[in-house]
């Protein structure tokens, strides 16, 4: 095995993916842009925090780091509506005993660099920013923290560069890329509940958090800290809007009026909400992944939006299904990469539209009591008939089906949620035989 | 009027645009990075020539080119299909006396440089690259032929350097830039008939051309000097595609099993299909067309695809709606790029989708009677009730309704036909009364 690969970047793709390659014995280059974040400088203030779910550890598992990430993270088991009264209400995300798992990127990405540093054949190179790639050849230059050129040249070349890749910038230069990057009205920014006086939890941590407000909303994701992380979601433009928050007093009226139970856990809030920058929230796609020698893999394929808590998820899924590849090709780089990008292309695609989607359920929807009633029979379904009916939220993520699968299922299900509410046959849902008909014909 | 304006792109819409607002006596600067054309070396071989129509028509005439050009067109009042026995059909474009006009990009593009020329207060720089545009300050940077840097500053920069446009490319590195481009699986290739032995036409010189193929087309299109450039689409992979057609023979067995009647007319066949290059077809989208002092006008916000001919007369529609704007918004820049770009978006996306969906129909469904029935109905609807049916084609061609609503309309027309031939109600269309309910219910 003496090919050369070459990883752009050193993210949770770029780390999780040079781990499974140095395993197989490739010599694996990893080049990062920042600066070594296990020295400790790792830049906060715009990461909404990761929810790790069976894709994800499944692909921890691979490299044996899932039990001790899971025991630095915190199981979110569902959500926990609050409205504008402070009143909760919670929604199970599965069955018993299913969750998502809140973990930190910055914890997680550090992690997955000390393992990678445990090879002999791979080596790391921060600060290295990449300028330009060659993709047929192989080639790729980087400028590194002295303003010096760095030439690199790989059998393999995978940008693992995130959303706005270096390695796509150049893919994108040759005739044929098909590419689209589509902005959301919403900006984010991040803010934090700050734990109790005795470092407690200030509200239930096992919970991802929403204040659902139809244009905008808040969520709050738990730290082991005892702080909650909160991204503020909201329209750059109108009422209320970034662009219209401006002074300490509006963002105090602001929460005091729409988050009040929040607002007395949050004394950081306007330092925040000043100090943190607006990001901003994009799909990304493209097509062909691949070009040559060089190919994309994670956010810079595929970047989403984070409401279906799948970009992770996604990218390791990549890895995996990349590393499966090089048995099932014999090693044989050209069919592994075209046989990659084809089996994931319909499934970014598909979760990248279930992300958009997943926004209008969170801000507006999971706060109405028609949405609720729905879950309730949803929930009701998947108990009672856990072999022929699975809710698009368990089949992303509780699943390893295809995403594309999820997505259409995920139709087929409203159809049948939509025939039983229409019919008002809410109380026959226990009928075992004519339900099971049911779903069978609707599923079907 | 002391603004000064710059353009960065002297090519069609560029030049127009250029002579619209010299008129007004803003100072205008035009940097284009090709050498100056009007000296002889213009680039052919890659370009489709263009059918200037209704809505170019009426923007020459704001200054006074359109008989000029005209003068040197040649009209086409329909479509002439060529099956592959070489058999011909007729289809007119719409009534007696319709044509869309056969005209060289590049004496188009010389005559309004040398228009433009004429205005003191429009300064125009050749060999100049952008390299940079700055949005906020209507900063831009050029390379010249000696390879200096030029830096320019303007009160409004607007970005008329087609599809592969600097000034988007410098757009698109702020957030919030929302951009795609799609490629078709298809190719292009510019080839010619030449003129007979006496300089004359070989085909019918008051036609548009068309070989349809289903998966494959060619076109041709009239020029002053007898000949007719043709322009092959044709997949990139397959069969037949651009891939796999390597040698003379192999191409040479392909016109003449599918072009047999025009093979004779191009003897130099073998030679512009290895010396032309092949070309890519993209849809580029974006929005916003405007930051700060800088707007993106004609390709650069919206390359189409060649397929409904429209191209170059959606660019000079911008220009008068541009235009018009300046006295609408009484000279206030921030409103009139505003104005322009809400105004132009829907259309733009509009054509854009209309001429994708036209080169199904014109490589595929001309070709078969299904169509050819659909179109004689058309035509008759278009004859007997002139008022009440205006065929999409019309709508986009012949006239200067939005774009949006020649795209509605033809949905609506759509309906109205496959209602008549559903119910078999082709004997019916003259029967007025009848005729004129069906038609205003189905259309409203």
């Amino acid at each position: 095995m003496s090919e050369k690969i070459t990883l752009v970047g050193g993210g949770l793709a770029g780390g999780l993916l040079g781990v499974y390659l140095a395993r197989r014995g490739y010599k694996v280059k990893i080049f990062e842009r920042r600066s070594d974040m296990r020295s400790g400088n790792y830049e906060g203030g715009r990461s909404i925090n990761l929810a790790l779910s069976t894709r994800g550890i499944r692909a921890l598992e691979k490299v044996g780091l899932d039990k001790e990430i899971l025991s630095i993270a915190i199981p979110m088991t569902g959500r926990m509506i609050h409205d504008v009264e402070g009143r909760l209400a919670y929604q199970p995300y599965g069955k018993d005993g299913q969750a998502i798992h809140s973990v930190s990127r910055g914890g997680l990405n550090i992690r997955l660099l000390q393992l990678a540093d445990q090879y002999e054949n791979i080596e790391l190179f921060f600060d290295h920013r990449c300028v330009h790639a060659d993709p047929d050849t192989g080639l790729t230059r980087y400028i590194n923290a002295n303003g010096d050129e760095i030439e690199d040249t790989a059998d393999v070349v995978i940008g693992t560069d995130g959303a706005f890749s270096a390695v796509r910038d150049s893919m994108m230069r040759y005739p044929r890329f098909n590419y689209s990057q589509t902005y959301e009205n919403h900006g984010y920014k991040e803010l934090e509940i700050t734990p109790g006086d005795s470092g407690e939890f200030r509200i239930n941590k096992n919970c991802l958090h929403i204040w659902p407000r139809k244009s905008f909303m808040m969520i709050a994701l738990p730290n082991p800290g005892g702080n909650f992380t909160c991204t503020l979601f909201m329209p750059f433009v109108g009422q209320p809007g970034f662009e219209n928050l401006q002074t300490p007093q509006e963002i105090l009226e602001l929460f005091e009026k729409e988050f009040p139970d929040a607002l007395p856990m949050m004394p950081g809030l306007s330092e925040d909400f000043f100090g943190n920058p607006t990001g901003a929230l994009a799909t990304i796609r493209c097509y062909p992944w691949v070009k040559g020698k060089t190919a994309l893999l994670g956010d810079s394929a595929h970047a989403v939006v984070p409401f279906y808590g799948q970009g992770m998820n996604c990218s390791f899924e990549d890895c995996i299904i990349l590393d499966e590849l090089i048995d099932t090709c014999e090693g044989d780089w050209i069919k592994i990469l075209d046989e990659y990008q084809k089996s994931r292309k319909p499934n970014a695609d598909a979760i990248a539209d279930l992300a958009v989607q997943n926004f209008v359920e969170m801000r507006d929807l999971v706060g109405t009591d028609a949405f609720l009633h729905r879950k309730h029979i949803e929930h009701d379904l998947t108990e009672l008939y856990p072999d022929l009916f699975h809710s698009q939220y368990e089949l992303v993520t509780f699943s390893t089906n295809p995403y594309s699968y999820a997505k259409v299922q995920g139709s087929k299900n409203d159809n049948l949620l939509d025939h039983i509410i229409e019919h008002k046959l809410e109380s026959r849902i226990t009928e075992k035989t004519f339900m099971e008909n049911l779903i069978k014909e609707k599923l079907a």
